[in-house]
């Protein structure tokens, strides 16, 4: 196998989407630090609020060499900055940093990592995809600027299935459908592991409206918030023609959150991070508007329900990877 | 991500696994090598006959700082042992060696791989599982009579399910279970790309005996050989009570392979490699004597049947991988 550039920066893009969705509104972004031909990190962005990809990166490479340097103890991203820039006595001259997308040029939550690597030089600086925010762009030129050696487009096609999300939601809408299944495609019956099950709450933790359709609403009662991870109910559309519902179905009755029943889909577009659960029937409608499938496999055969027998549909697989047991596929329309 | 003996070994492990089942009777081995830090070859036994995993990642290895040596051109095991016991002049004594199985201690088809160790003296040799073969094993001994270090069992568990069918194919009978599938899981029609039927046969090729249902000979009249990679046609044992068949079905006309009928799945022992296709009411009868299911899925959801709704199995993955678009899932019943 060939230890080249494409092999560091899949370890970046593999990293990053562990945290896929769980960073919006940033985008999933991973980063590999080969200093003098020795692997030193691997890390990723993690949650928006939290250090960028880089930072990770910067930090447990310094570390490897400084293992008790008082870095360890520093999580926030301002004071990770400062101390490597006043600390890095040229630590970074000899790495190659890969990264994911372009480092980020301004200064928001967090400050810029174009303007650190400036300061720390690293030898090269290897990027998956051009940063397609405006304002954060403009990483390659203040890294050109300080004569730091850029390589661009390293793995594109998987960097930008990476960052699909992000650029959806940054510029419309993104909208995906989770779905749980056995190996043989039957859906009825507990299906998924607790552990994909607190997965599932810290997704609906993250998006800003689930849609669910009207008969699975009245049939199985469902409460749909975050509650096994302690996180945030997302708002509700009910898609129904037939308005009328039970209230005392337990999606209604949780705090802080918005239900609307409606059977006008447009009204996904007005939101940024759409996920929809559960409704089999719509996916041939909602098909040309959904950007994921979110697939989890749970690896055993069942006799049951097979949902999905009445479509045809052909996709690629963006990524997989393991929840505990099951697998999670990444899957988009072709 | 941590970056420590876990990862690398995982990395051996991952390369053998692309050549599963093609290395019988041989294991599929992998193996890495890390020179002071630096991470040199990852390679991986890929047939028998050909140089094991550590000799090709030794190899890899040392054309790393000499690109032009004569090695370049040395594809043969005991050409590539004897120009490094002769040129090696230190270059692995800082260097760590990960193999997911212990080196072999035995002149074979190929010179052995512990005594070219104990020459080139590694700083030290990880590996994932003893061998269980009483002929090659002694290997850990023979690193250890050098005063080479050897840490033993790292990530053990994912080690033996690699080495598994060969334990299984080396004491008795190792029997495994090809299916193709879509997502929904779905049986019908063409489902796997001309990758995967490649593959396929590649695997027909490998394997001592082919067991296939009577119905599915009667109406699909398959050929069942190795045509599309020039290979060798497995013997085939036809599952069925009645034993008249048409002779012109094209898979009795196939020269150089035996051919019986017979509904006594007690023959199967009598081989040691064995691929069960296209029969799914024997997988219910089948289950117990089954060690793997190797199942291509193809990303497409189409309407059609589905063979496996009738069965309860649960299942672990023991490792997954891409052909071109598609999966192949190894899975082994809990």
């Amino acid at each position: 196998m060939k230890i080249d550039d494409n092999f560091y920066m899949k370890l970046a893009i593999d990293e990053a989407w562990k945290y896929q969705l769980l960073t919006y509104p940033n985008p999933a972004v991973g980063c590999v630090i080969v200093k003098d031909g020795r692997l030193l990190a691997i890390e990723a962005h993690k949650e928006a609020g939290m250090p960028h990809a880089e930072i990770n990166a910067l930090k447990s490479a310094y570390l490897i060499e400084n293992p008790n340097s008082i870095l360890k103890t520093k999580n926030n991203s301002q004071e990770i900055h400062n101390f490597l820039i006043e600390n890095h006595d040229g630590y970074f001259n000899d790495c190659e940093i890969f990264v994911t997308l372009e480092p980020c040029n301004h200064i928001g939550k967090t400050p810029s990592c174009a303007n650190l690597l400036k300061v720390l030089k690293p030898k090269r600086v290897i990027i998956g995809h051009e940063d397609i925010n405006k304002i954060a762009s403009g990483g390659v030129q203040t890294l050109e600027s300080a004569n730091i050696e850029v390589s661009l487009r390293c793995m594109e096609k998987e960097a930008y299935n990476l960052l699909y999300p992000f650029i959806k939601w940054s510029n419309g809408t993104f909208i995906f459908y989770k779905m749980a299944q056995t190996l043989n495609g039957c859906i009825d019956g507990t299906i998924s592991s607790k552990m994909s099950q607190l997965y599932v709450h810290t997704l609906r933790d993250k998006v800003d409206l689930m849609l669910i359709g009207g008969n699975t609403v009245r049939i199985d009662k469902p409460t749909l918030d975050a509650r096994y991870i302690g996180g945030r109910a997302p708002d509700i559309m009910i898609y129904s023609k037939n308005k009328i519902f039970d209230n005392a179905i337990p999606l209604f009755k949780v705090a802080n959150r918005e239900v609307f029943i409606s059977d006008d889909l447009f009204k996904l577009l007005d939101y940024k991070f759409v996920m929809v659960e559960g409704v089999y029937k719509l996916m041939n409608i909602l098909k040309e508007k959904i950007d994921y499938i979110v697939l989890i496999v749970s690896p055993k055969i069942r006799n049951g329900i097979n949902a999905l027998n009445e479509i045809d549909i052909d996709f690629e697989i963006v990524h997989e990877n393991y929840l505990g047991e099951e697998k999670i596929i990444y899957l988009k329309r072709k």
